[in-house]
């Protein structure tokens, strides 16, 4: 049942990771620069090693846990297929396995960023960006290699009567693989946005507000644990995310299209779609990183420039890839236009995040202007607009899924299978370029590191200056790549609430319920349309069941945030008294004497976000089981759909916030209202310093949340059918 | 058609309104003090008043407008009852009567409570309680009289072939008469909320914190402007609300009474009892009025025992009052069950609400503690917390819907009319007890103000105390009537969604469809269930119309905090600014030897308000318009799903975190952390600054926005089944 054209995934898989391998040995052969840098540079690897190696065993131990539960689910009472627990370990290592290189990939990075940004600034951004094309290259080769081989190996052991029911079985036993990869991905998205955020409300409100000295001042105990604290959250925990983001997404639609495309000819060629898609994405990220390629000399309008013109170009050709892969896979054309309105929502929710979160457009500056009335205000305001920037996502994504829907199911509303089908593929089309997207995103830390050993090793004011425009420049590009990962978790949402229902459809294979009583018709279960089984367990907004799940579910996404919130609050205020300490007891810091306890301050971070990560995540897994427990399918659909549109709107809010409060900060800096040191960058200080959670951590695991909910939901379909108590 | 037992309604509604008219007559015999007190309560009065007409002009606007748009849909393409728009505006003006005369009372009153307290506590609180209870009593009084003459009005003018079918169309026309209350009830707030808190952040940020000044210190320019907001939001506002949820809650009831019991001998008792359980908790109310007396110098402990007992025995003899109404209707004495379920719920969450925003316990407690690393981490952890806090309230909510449904249905999922009918009813005997649950919320600014008059006629700090204590006792009690209050919104909202669902059968059979096509079964309009209808319009969560209203719902109520979050921050930085520009330009202020220019705030409140609530508030109107006009009712039933769950657990969020920080800084205030004065102190007075439109302008106005959108669903149910794009 193999097509040949499926030999392409595991090819760009590999011609993804060998460039990422390429770039990372030349990034090696860079400099690291003089004594001091290397010096500074191993104080945060080693610092983030160190974190890492604890976060990995906590995780394990939790892996080990749930494992074992799976397996004993599986050849005890017979709820799940057998390949569960390994998919679920498989897809946690992978994960891990993504954040990991991309971590250490940045720690090396960052020193040779500040020495090649001493040569001039277009060096500078070759070594940062390219070491964050490893992270992208490295996130999207290893999610289609283990795509691949995971086919292939399911390919070879499933059996099942007939083609189309085993390409049912195969694809939606790979989407469990997904929950592995998202468990991951919350553990390392809470974990290191605590991690970091304390860190920073730390070395910030002691060092900047109190003390008085810059941010990556040698003299702020902080310092390290900062910087640490940029590879364990944005870079390590952001792999982890998209990874899961991507396979996501990828999975789901295949599982969707396996079902849609039920017993026709073109069954396989709806799976193979996304893949091909993705497959094709890869090729032209690596296009669109090598066009990012400026002349010496180059000014920083020009550099932004040749930033976008990849993005851009890498865009534009998968809308022709698109119609390649569709001719090739004989499906209607229309399925482009979801693509093509999947890429749109994509770019509108960007362009939207960046005229919110950019100081230089009005909301952002209103919320630096309330700072003359004081920090409340600031507050106030800032809470206000985040809030009401939450209007045209939610448009955007409305009209996304309304259009994908139409055009993937021959605009008939009724239609679900195959309109549903079209969002996933929707997603798909936008995280298509995520090789690019991602290098654009997870260059940021690494410009951000090297200013901040740029500063340590006292490397002058022009080199500094360069790695903030690095860093500037990434924040630009950033927007962009946020609206992209949250429009996509909105998408994906939504297609793993569909698949769920075709997992429903296994289970209840499995546990013997051959035929569904639906008013007073008989339906076969195995010939059960997705509206038939709304139907059957009546998914209405009138079953309370159902209502119930909404409810919990909105209240889910308020709860985790606001323990992560409350996480941040409790490790901050630990770091704050540490750094208090060690300017009270340890003399001569201020002096420049003696040099702070950096490790003490890392050793608090870790223990933090070790101590506080494991509760909301483990809440998250058990929530969407006791709900199924109790209210059985019903209520799950329920949370899934409330936690979806609660969560997505949280989430966007809590960025955008975030966002503005921290550029609101940067435009008071940048000599605006008083400029640095005034009462009005004070307020703006403590502004970024609220929002420092709200971007960072709560509101990036929210994205997880969402489809991590999903994952277990499907994952425990068989408990859900077998056992319920309404 | 009429029982006997009607008439029991409108002789409770008489008794309600004549015991608040002998309480006001009471009150208006005390003394108001010397002629400093009765100044500057005559200023207070004055700028409340000019406030209110100011109010009733925009919205008198607004209602006329709506009104012409109604009569024409009525008259013109038929699209509506003719009486619709007859009953908006009535609905609006009993609304907006029930608020005047609240806040005519409270600011008669504030005064006359200062004085009574210089003779002692007791006689504070019986002066207080007593006018508080005017407004309890009004808003219960004029609600039933309202549904009593509406009942006997339509009973005589309405022609239906049957019975039956009478009833129907005569309790789903009443339940239009609950959108003008709760279009009136809405800007009341909004305008109120913001008009307050503009006031109060304006007083604050700099009175106490730049100029250190106490908040009721005369020489404080927003000082009367402040006490003005209590009147026009704490008082007016909340006066609207509860009339609205009342109403909401009675009408929704009795219209989902008429449905579910269609052609059956009980249908009239069915629409006649949650008028029945709401006539009896009256006069249960006014005889716990009644039991809050203690003898001369009884202690603190002493009046809040009283006042509990006041409370208590209201709520527990509403259970046999229960008993009684549903043996004299001969309905199932399950419902009984219903009615229990809704008391505790309310008591669940009002303790939840107290737990999480007493300083008595350790959440708080831990807000003001981490004021010692700044503003910073109060904003973090108050956040935090309240968005943990809305865990308890929802599964209170699930737990209590769950049960009241299945008590009322027979315990059969299937029977969904019935079971809708019974959380209709647990949130009729929620909202039963209003009378006296009203008077004790309405008293708390009352209190407030007389804290205030009493601080700026100088009557010295044995006075203020007893103010202060009268005021922190209302803290208490206030806790379990927010509970209530946002109990019954949340059950109300799942009634009118039933509701509208109801209403659109009438609105198909008027534009002549008779029979529906469900699947393979032709239904007949006026028996299809509302599980039909479910299957009818699809809506199951697969179908992106449904998906599109969930996300829509869940982003409006972010949006409509936004807006009004944004709104006080702009009204209260102008504020700000003025009171700045008064301690700079005019001379003496400080020294005390010149009075500054009240009237100048007030002015400044008065506008900010007007200018803002306008927008927000036709945003709430026009977008179940819009939904239902793109979506259809599928859309329209996803928006008003989502609005509830979101909006449920954001307006739950939003109180508890700005109570919890209010009671954090007065946790401080009582000494502890370092005391008035301390860094600490500061940073908990930012914290409350940021609360304050948090608990008083954007959370309880979601309570509102919830019911009106679902309102506005059903008054335009008519449009939305004629005219609809996808």
């Amino acid at each position: 049942m193999l097509n040949t054209l499926f030999w392409i995934v595991p090819c760009c898989a590999v011609i993804a990771l060998l460039f990422a391998w390429l770039f990372f040995r030349n990034m090696l052969k860079e400099s690291e620069g003089d004594e001091t840098m290397k010096r500074i540079a191993s104080h945060v690897r080693r610092g983030a090693m160190a974190y890492l190696k604890q976060q990995y065993k906590v995780v394990a131990i939790v892996f080990l846990v749930i494992c074992c539960l799976f397996a004993w689910m599986a050849y005890g009472p017979r709820l799940q297929n057998e390949w569960v627990w390994f998919a679920f370990l498989t897809g946690g290592i992978f994960s891990g396995l993504a954040g990991f290189i991309g971590m250490r990939t940045a720690t090396y990075a960052s020193a040779r960023t500040a020495n090649a940004a001493r040569r001039s600034l277009n060096d500078g951004l070759k070594v940062a960006f390219r070491s964050g094309a490893v992270m992208g290259l490295v996130v999207v080769g290893l999610a289609l290699l283990d795509i691949s081989l995971w086919w292939l190996l399911l390919d070879h052991f499933v059996e099942e009567a007939s083609a189309s029911e085993k390409a049912i079985m195969i694809t939606t036993t790979m989407l469990t693989f997904g929950m592995g990869a998202s468990t991951q991905a919350l553990f390392a998205r809470v974990g290191g946005g605590i991690f970091t955020k304390a860190a920073d409300v730390g070395a910030d409100l002691v060092g900047k507000v109190e003390a008085g000295i810059p941010e990556d001042d040698p003299r702020n105990p902080a310092t390290i644990a900062d910087n640490v604290g940029d590879n364990v959250g944005d870079v390590a925990g952001m792999g982890a995310d998209l990874y899961e983001s991507y396979c996501g997404a990828v999975l789901a639609t295949a599982a969707l299209g396996a079902a849609a495309f039920r017993s026709t000819d073109v069954q396989f060629n709806a799976i193979l779609a996304p893949m091909l898609i993705a497959a094709f994405g890869v090729i032209l990220s690596l296009f669109g990183i090598f066009m990012v390629r400026t002349k010496e000399g180059a000014s920083q309008q020009k550099l932004l420039r040749a930033l976008d013109k990849g993005i851009n170009a890498s865009s534009v050709l998968i809308i022709g890839a698109s119609f390649l892969v569709v001719h090739l896979l004989d499906l209607s054309y229309w399925i482009c236009g979801s693509i093509i309105v999947g890429l749109l929502t994509g770019i509108v929710i960007g362009k939207a995040t960046e005229y919110y979160t950019s100081h230089g457009y009005k909301p952002t500056r209103d919320i630096a202007k309330s700072a003359e009335t004081g920090p409340a205000t600031v507050v106030i305001k800032g809470i206000g607009t985040g809030m009401i920037s939450t209007a045209i996502p939610v448009i955007a994504i409305v009209t996304g899924v309304t259009l994908a829907f139409l055009f993937a199911s021959g605009f008939e509303f009724g239609n679900v299978s195959m309109g549903l089908y079209g969002v996933g593929i929707a997603a798909v089309g936008m995280l298509s370029t995520l090789g690019i997207t991602l290098a654009t995103d997870a260059y940021g830390p690494i410009a951000d590191n090297a200013g901040g050993n740029a500063e340590m090793s006292k490397l002058g004011k022009e080199v500094r200056r360069r790695t903030d425009a690095l860093d500037a420049l990434g924040n630009t590009t950033a927007a962009t790549g946020k609206g992209f990962a949250i429009g996509s978790a909105a998408l994906t949402g939504l297609a793993l609430i569909a698949s769920y229902i075709e997992e429903i459809k296994i289970a209840l294979v499995r546990v013997g319920t051959s035929t569904l009583e639906i008013g007073e018709r008989t339906v076969n279960t195995v010939d059960a349309t997705l509206t038939d089984f709304m139907q059957y367990y009546d998914v209405t907004l009138m079953n309370p069941k159902v209502l119930a799940g909404i409810f919990v579910g909105s209240m889910m996404s308020f709860v985790f945030c606001g323990l992560t919130m409350n996480a941040v609050g409790r490790a901050a205020q630990k770091m704050v008294q540490e750094v208090r300490r060690q300017f009270r007891e340890i003399k001569g810091i201020m002096s420049g004497e003696t040099e702070p306890d950096y490790a003490r301050c890392v050793e608090i971070s870790t223990k933090g976000a070790q101590g506080e990560m494991v509760f909301p995540s483990l809440l998250a897994i058990a929530v969407p089981v006791a709900i199924g427990l109790i209210f059985g399918v019903a209520g799950v659909v329920g949370l899934l759909a409330g936690g979806l549109g609660a969560g997505f709107v949280l989430a966007i809010f809590m960025a955008n916030s975030g966002g503005a409060w921290d550029n609101a900060k940067k435009y008071v800096e940048e000599g605006n209202l008083g400029g640095k040191g005034s009462e009005a960058h004070k307020s703006t200080v403590i502004g970024d310093t609220v929002g420092d959670p709200f971007k960072d951590t709560s509101g990036p695991s929210l994205n997880i949340l969402i489809k991590l909910m999903s994952m277990v939901a499907i994952v425990t379909a068989g408990v859900t059918c077998a056992h319920h108590l309404l």
